[in-house]
């Protein structure tokens, strides 16, 4: 990542306004409709494309491929990685949201699967992101039980084991790829209450991943900082979860790519190591 | 049921803010987005796990299980069998949503399958409360033919043949189980009009008796009364279902309590019976 | 098709408002809920009942059935021949939205396949058209790459080809049966940024077809028309794609039949033929 100064969000935005890239997003039937809305406001196309059949001839025509556990079952768990193996073949990144991947045996062997298969990003809540660690978390279901700062270690040990980037999002959001981390400050105590919109944020990862693949640490950062900033322009005049849904799609199709580059703070890595901090910008 | 005082709607929706329980959703591909809207609004944390892998695991794990027919296949059957069974084998209470069960054969099928399984609570509108005691109904698909009132009998009689609470929704709501009963008023004309909504009772349903388990009837009650205030609410402003919606879902979040007891009339229980008419509150 | 005065798109919504007509739609999961709540907001009674164990059983009890292969898969691709089997032998029309079948082998597959049982009306956008022609597009997925009036001459070869009504939507439509042609002008632009508008249209294009099967030319041009002017509508006063989608609910709830009329320009139909180009009103 030498050329820094062209991958900061506001630079990277634009790249999806120019390009309009073509997602694949294998995500939960709660999700599907918010999503794809969500791609669409900030000027992705996205496609949801899951059978066995299809997903790995789809993975290699789009820019990017998203895969979300939700609502998983077998015949799902087959398009899934026929997809990331059509993805992998074609040279394409994948993002994997593993939700609540610890809630039960048939998950905790689907998210193994997947795992093994080297996404390119995982995106989860901390309670996601601490067990996918090793460690105990306080969830139960689909909703975090833990701060995000709790995670952060996790983090990062899941960074360097995976040798993926690794983003716990939140009240304020992390992510690191071992040797970079940064912050994202901004959204809205709304954001939990309107369900799907962490399954949203997989699918804007995607988004930026498919125009910036040799950077997904910048990538990843990119789409957190556009839903940090969405959802705290949404919360202004939102008089509760439902009115702050509608005014999150327009924040995202109206998004101001500078303010996106204020959301980000670049922190050191992993505390005691060698490796060095860059800045984001 | 001898401490109604604490059983009032307003006292049951402190309960669900102060618990956030963990509600398992089994619904179909139309409503899942609105019902896990419509759980996290009222203070709920809804978890749509359907796959018979899973789905008898998970339901240990939730507060209450809710389960509906709307758009079922032989595979989806197949989990809400196993979630029943993982929900009673756990105590927990389940609620049955048996849409258009009239409709076919394989309908028909699977609600009497889903009927021996011994729903804690039953949800519908009145053409499916009509058919489930035997009687014919105006019903054709999903949407009711019959007014609430020419259902009551016939709740009544389910109440009592299948030990559960039977709630029908329409214009004025009726819950009974066979030896409580009450009418809840309120709502709006333009509720039938936004799909689903009727799935997201249900689902509100399963929130409150998962924090209070041994009184369905009361939680049933309490439920219907929120979604009546969130209804009479939402429909002040609305221009059509579309912002309808939307102002329903922030109504359910900002709900008074005190505005859910006063939408509850206490009724006799069937005429002729020795049984008494306690009054709710 | 003898008395055109009956068959001005105000005349059909007016049946529409009337009779309420049931639809049963095998659409996507993306789809599900913003076709059912466009058709409860026209007037049409949705509903979404696609196993192959009752879809064709189903479709004998609605007015029309419309089948939608956004997200397909082998079972559901069953149950889409199922319920048009049921139609046909029930003498129901039903609607194809040939969604991105050029992208994968297994659409193209299914399409020839859905195209041998000879779809009353076929809906697609731009590229869709083009390439069942057997031309080729600049689709990729889901998004157009064509504008509707490079789509024109191959929406009038598959009409005659295929013996259907077809329709081409997008910044201005295009219908055409082969004999008939006429353009629908209006919409906005936030409508492709709306996910499932087009998959909307097509449900549309059932609940109008069930209250007048005898003139699918008039009955599809009729559902264009009340997106053209709901979308323009909607567009008045929205801030983006979300704002917009809840106005456009609201829109087609408020419609005003008339204001339908107005969008239909009659067109001659293919260029040197014999075939006379009637004056749609």
């Amino acid at each position: 990542m030498t050329a820094l100064s062209v991958t900061v969000p506001s630079a990277l935005l634009a790249r999806v306004h120019a390009d309009a890239p073509l997602v694949q997003c294998i995500t939960n039937y709660v999700a599907m409709n918010i999503v794809a809305n969500a791609l669409l406001a900030i000027g992705a196309s996205p496609a949801m494309v899951h059978a066995e059949e299809e997903a790995g001839e789809f993975a290699a025509i789009a820019g990017a491929l998203t895969v979300n556990i939700g609502t998983l079952s077998p015949v799902w768990v087959s398009g899934m990685k026929a997809a990331v193996a059509g993805a992998k073949t074609a040279g394409k990144p994948w993002v994997l949201d593993p939700v609540a991947h610890f809630a039960t045996g048939f998950r905790r062997k689907t998210v193994a699967e997947l795992l093994a298969l080297r996404p390119t990003v995982i995106r989860g809540n901390a309670s996601e992101i601490i067990t996918l660690a090793g460690e105990k978390g306080a969830g139960r279901g689909i909703d975090s039980g833990d701060p995000v700062e709790l995670a952060e270690d996790a983090a990062r040990r899941v960074a360097i084991s995976q040798g993926a980037v690794v983003a716990v999002t939140g009240k304020t959001d992390f992510v690191t790829d071992g040797a970079q981390a940064a912050r994202i400050v901004g959204g809205s105590d709304l954001m939990p209450r309107v369900t799907a919109l962490g399954c949203s944020l997989t699918g804007a990862v995607g988004a930026f991943l498919a125009v910036a693949p040799d950077v997904p640490f910048a990538a990843t950062v990119a789409a957190l900082a556009a839903f940090a900033e969405a959802g705290e322009t949404a919360a202004s005049g939102a008089g509760g979860p439902g009115s702050f849904a509608v005014a999150f799609l327009d924040a995202l199709y109206n998004l101001d790519g500078h303010a996106l580059d204020a959301r980000v703070e670049a922190q050191p890595a992993s505390a005691p190591s060698s490796l060095s901090a860059p800045s984001l910008a």
